[in-house]
């Protein structure tokens, strides 16, 4: 079996792009620094006790989820997932990568007044559901989108069982979400108390929209387990992608000023699991002036539009590209319509040619500008990839945390803007008065 | 009447934000920079000789992109847009405003054999049209995408004319587009030689799909003229928010170092906006090692997701939020419900003014952390708010590339790129030959 995915770093290397570039003493330097924190990390999987990644190694939920799903997937045309950050983003990444269209699935993240409209005027409610995730049961945004549209659903079918087309994901304990669902008779699965929201991919937070979506949940989580095994099996951290990807970014942080990581998928069904990560790096990171700024890019999309930016612009980057095998898939160029167009070039090549190509051609020309370029190649862009590459970069994303020396867990700035949130509202004279 | 925009930098100061704040000397120097560029810029409008911005003021073309419109939308129920970077990032900024759901509108920007599989079985061929749009006639990814997914359209409606759903857009002369059209005896709108594609909203290239999607096009210019003119009203450019724009974020980047400009709309139907402006910025400025770079967020999804990186993380970052008038508009939380939750700050609230208490709190928590935080502020997300910021946009970038010493209008480092796509693909076996 060949591993789920492969990492190549050979872009990173002096060798390859000149003074700045990773030296192996460098590497080295930085993977010592691993050294400790990767026992903890291997402790803790292996006793069981890193829930976020544990999780995946479990069965125990998957016809619980399954099952919620079916029951919702028989009485809904349109399902909304209501949940916000690490409440949708991990679902929207896995939903994805499956082409159904029915029940068909809206994540409402945001309290827009427009797009609700738009929501509300687009489905028929007496054939819509909802879930309502949120890990602390009391998320404003994710609390006036339940309390806006759960009642016009409800309103709408009112001789259905809620249970039937509603249900949430909160954790156990007295919180806003578990008194709303109570309200309303609707089940609640336990959000873990101990994995936060934007570690929550491989829980029933990121599964059971996945299960809506038709996708076999228990592939995401094999995939995320092959990737797991594949790194543990690493003793020392020293053939472990995940602790070598954390290595390699941190030193070409510190010996270049490496400031700003981009994730360029060559995969449309990837774009959303880049903004997955672009959550799960900027708040485990960002904290105490640390960090590197994440970007989410596309390819081959952004090479008309970013490219010329990171080939030319500040200096500051580095470029983790994800390919895919791509050559001879899709619909094929006639080579008489080449003749026609003058555009010989593209005779008898697949749309997957031209994309597999300029992934190729994308790495060399990056390399070719001295700009620190990673690669992590899989097979197929498919459940069991996005399983592995959310584990990849979770443990990428731990392991860089505690190089940097900052909680990879918490998020204590946004605080700060929730309050002041709150403050206004309490001075709005359009609310709670009228 | 009021402004069509307004623009509000007070929390770039030094006096909101400390040192490292832009202080009203270094304003005033930076802004003597611009004095020379903003006379060019002027006359250039003020000449006709600036056509991407002067464009917004012509009536002439609106009739043809109406009629072609109107045809497609009578002979179509979806309708791909075929076209990469500049060549979709506008059209699909402005179709976010509409609501509306037929003709389906496809941006097929991506030669993915994926998408292209699920557009394929998505739709009913019968009844599809597509705009093919390149500039220069010769982009690979847009023939790949034309040459594939177009002949199958030819294929499943051979009774009816291609006129009626077909129609591309490219420069005058012999290129590959024009070719294509001629052999399927199809329309081409002209695109302007002299207006790049990242500066082509304005023109056919955003507007035949905004037209497309029921929106009114002669609001969009109306709403870009309205800007053009609030900018050049000032003379010494003092007054203009894009010259201001363009002094501060050049002064932010050269005094503090903020080299990645950050721009958070609130509002969904702006993030595709945010995307348009990306392109704008990356590739007009990102070259010679110069430049900054930008990011799209959007509010208040990324405070659940980047906020803490932008509070708390480097600061290396400028902020432009877009605000909207909010309060008030959406549906509105029950008082009895908001009770049962627990959650009393939300009775009586709509989800509007959820989302206008946050943009508030988000600017005001930015500058509370000493980041440079500036406000656009438009009272209404619609066709002319959009044109308008366009406008600005154009504006600030090209006035920002005078600051930098760069040519806002090429993108020399992406050549390289294309011609090793092509030398791959021409070794490619399971192309030409087969």
């Amino acid at each position: 079996m060949p591993d789920i995915y492969t990492q190549d770093i050979s872009g990173c290397f002096a060798d390859a792009i000149g003074d700045g570039g990773v030296t192996p003493d460098a590497l080295g330097r930085a993977l010592d620094a691993t050294s400790e924190p990767w026992k903890i990390v291997r402790e803790a999987l292996s006793e069981d006790d890193f829930p976020a990644l544990n999780i995946a190694y479990s069965q125990d939920d998957i016809a619980d989820i399954q099952s919620v799903a079916s029951r919702l997937r028989e009485h809904c045309d349109t399902i909304a997932v209501i949940g916000v950050g690490g409440s949708s983003l991990g679902g929207e990444a896995l939903t994805a990568l499956s082409a159904r269209r029915a029940p068909a699935l809206h994540f409402l993240d945001n309290p827009d007044p427009e797009t609700l409209a738009r929501f509300r005027t687009g489905v028929d409610l007496a054939r819509t559901g909802a879930v309502v995730v949120s890990k602390s049961g009391g998320t404003a945004e994710t609390l006036s989108l339940a309390m806006t549209v759960v009642p016009a659903i409800l309103a709408a079918r009112p001789a259905d069982d809620p249970q039937s087309f509603l249900v949430a994901i909160a954790e156990e304990g007295e919180n806003p979400l578990r008194r709303l669902a109570g309200h309303w008779n609707v089940p609640v699965l336990a959000h873990d108390p101990d994995i936060g929201g934007r570690y929550a991919a491989l829980t029933a937070v990121g599964l059971l929209p996945a299960a809506l979506a038709g996708l076999d949940i228990e592939l995401v989580r094999s995939g995320a387990v092959d990737a797991i095994e594949l790194n543990i099996g690493s003793e020392d951290g020293r053939e472990a992608p995940a602790v070598v990807g954390a290595a390699v970014s941190m030193e070409l942080l510190r010996g270049r000023g490496a400031r700003v990581s981009v994730l360029m998928p060559y995969a449309d069904a990837l774009a959303p699991f880049a903004r997955w990560y672009r959550q799960l790096w900027a708040e485990s990171l960002g904290k105490n002036g640390r960090g590197t700024t994440p970007i989410d890019a596309l390819g081959a999309v952004d090479q008309h539009s970013q490219l010329q930016l990171y080939l030319d612009g500040p200096d500051d980057k580095m470029f983790t590209v994800i390919t895919q095998d791509l050559d001879g898939r899709g619909d094929r160029v006639s080579p008489q319509l080449a003749q026609v167009a003058g555009a010989e070039y593209l005779a008898g090549q697949t749309t997957g040619d031209l994309m597999a190509a300029e992934q190729e051609a994308t790495i060399e020309s990056l390399v070719a500008h001295d700009r620190p370029t990673r690669r992590i190649a899989v097979s197929r862009v498919d459940e069991a990839a996005v399983g592995a590459l959310m584990a990849h970069f979770m443990l990428e994303t731990i392991m860089s945390a505690f190089l940097l020396g900052v909680d990879a867990f918490d998020q204590p700035a946004v605080e700060d803007g929730k309050q002041r949130a709150r403050a206004r509202l309490a001075t709005n004279k359009t609310g709670s008065t009228s």
